[in-house]
């Protein structure tokens, strides 16, 4: 942490050089021209869909779990999640050859459970109010570590890394836009982004039912949205909502911010599976939603829009392929 | 070509350097480990459908346009499919600014002659047997090249540049796994790692169903099987066979033989967009198919398979979602 309390350049150096063993480094892929005409400006995607796990949050948790003293680290970690954090935090404890204990909503489906299961974790089921606790008390008798999703300066500069590479492949950026939940993703690369070419517009998007942080940002203090209405979008993955800590980089290094409704997410999901043969879940299409949607007002030059995970079940993607062509 | 009418590893080098600013240089892609564990071994998919044109048709399009004398090159271009080749062809022309003539079969569906007409190309349709002397008569008169798909050195040069790439970013390559249908991928790909790494094994891979460049390699001469009989197979852009340009390269160079059955393209297909989260097409399947189906046979080691191709129409690919997990 710099002096202000974010996350420093260097940090997120260091975290690219302790995740390259274990995380993608991902390509940024140009879709092909669109028959509609709908970007007349140049889109790169960067498909973190294509990590082992599905999703960037490898990056945080490696970065992370790395990140910890060998006698500490080797006692293992635990997480309460039942989605992609939780396959990261399990995936990177495989791979350093620690245990680690993920604790999952009783409710959630059987495949996310022997997903995580088979990534080589201990899977405990809870309760929804008992998943925090029951986490802390795995962590205090188990001497293991809990691993935040994303309000952790270890976390966020893993995350980070992604704007490092957006960077060095793509020499005339003008433009990264990217989806916003808990901030750990949005915090680290519009860190890196500023740190390195201030010129460069960070543009975040939400899905229009959880705007809880587009809020935020425009009233300058964090607002809290009822879980129930943040719930209310397709895209599960951004219902969380950022701490003090990704909040403080959000307001700090953010340019503009969009709402995507819940009709272009699942549009963006066909053309992005149709056009640019990439699998998205509902939360990593909305980037890219944003950007097919608001190429006025993000304006001219090379656009990165981040596919943030395609972890998407085989039912909404079959939903999602019935829908008519637009 | 060398004395021997093969292609050289110094033509698929010139073909590289040559198509290098309007081809996506793919990266090879690992896919997310298996909970039914089916890839024990390691498995690199190298990911074509990821080409603005949606497959690697675009290589070998492109070096044979490029390799023409520009007062040649100037008056335009003709292909005869309705598949990605036309596609290839109407997206290199396009980006090299010349005009490009695509006959298509006259009952292809209407989205594929709309995609072929958005890269810029004049679309003509005619009747199946009519368009090879219609592409021929258009040539004549416009004093156009026609470009085929597969029979032509530079065609093949292309395409293997899919080779040098490989072993550029694999340094411990075991074996490549690729589909066999004219045979041009087959051919590039092949001479690429055989000239550079001879001990590297590479393996075709066709669907049962039409699997005459098999039992033309057990016989040791081209053997031709009915049109009607090869149309059987889902995987419609596995249904040409190779000349004998292409298929002295493949006696030459191919090491082992897979068929597939139909079943194993569709679940992989699944398997493709659900786990490695990449959109594939029935054809661009079968290598990824016969890897997960024969890894016995193929062996340990470092095996990169081609998707060489994602243009999958959005019915197919719903229906291939209801399949039940296997």
């Amino acid at each position: 942490l710099d002096i202000t309390g974010l996350v420093s350049l260097n940090e997120i150096e260091a975290a690219a050089q302790r995740i390259a063993p274990a995380v993608a480094r991902t390509p940024l892929i140009a879709p092909p021209p669109s028959k509609n005409g709908r970007h007349a400006g140049r889109l790169l995607l960067k498909p973190e869909n294509l990590q082992p796990v599905g999703s960037f949050k490898l990056r945080g948790a490696f970065s992370a779990i790395s990140a910890l003293p060998p006698a500490v680290r080797e006692k293992g970690v635990v997480a309460y999640s039942s989605g992609n954090h939780a396959q990261g935090v399990a995936y990177a404890a495989s791979r350093l050859g620690i245990p680690s204990w993920i604790v999952i909503d009783e409710a959630a489906p059987a495949v996310k459970i022997d997903a995580t299961r088979s990534m080589g974790a201990q899977v405990v089921t809870a309760a929804t109010d008992d998943r925090q606790p029951l986490a802390h008390a795995i962590a205090e008798r188990q001497q293991a570590t809990l691993i935040p999703p994303y309000d952790h300066p270890d976390v966020i500069a893993g995350q980070g890394t992604i704007g490092l590479e957006i960077m060095a492949d793509c020499p005339d950026l003008a433009t990264v836009v990217l989806p916003v939940s808990g901030g750990g993703l949005a915090s680290g690369v519009a860190a890196a982004i500023k740190y390195s070419a201030p010129r460069v517009k960070v543009v975040i998007v939400e899905p229009e039912l959880a705007a809880d942080t587009i809020e935020s940002l425009h009233r300058g203090r964090l607002v809290r949205w009822p879980t129930a209405h943040r719930r209310r979008t397709i895209a599960e993955g951004l219902v969380g909502q950022p701490s003090a800590l990704t909040f403080a980089h959000l307001a700090r290094f953010v340019d503009d911010a969009i709402t995507v409704s819940e009709a272009q997410i699942l549009d963006t999901i066909r053309w992005l599976a149709l056009e640019a043969k990439l699998v998205a879940e509902p939360s990593g299409a909305v980037a890219t939603a944003a950007y097919l949607h608001n190429q006025e007002r993000i304006g001219c030059g090379t656009t990165v829009a981040i596919l943030s995970g395609g972890n998407i079940t085989p039912v909404c993607l079959q939903e999602v392929l019935q829908r008519p062509s637009v």
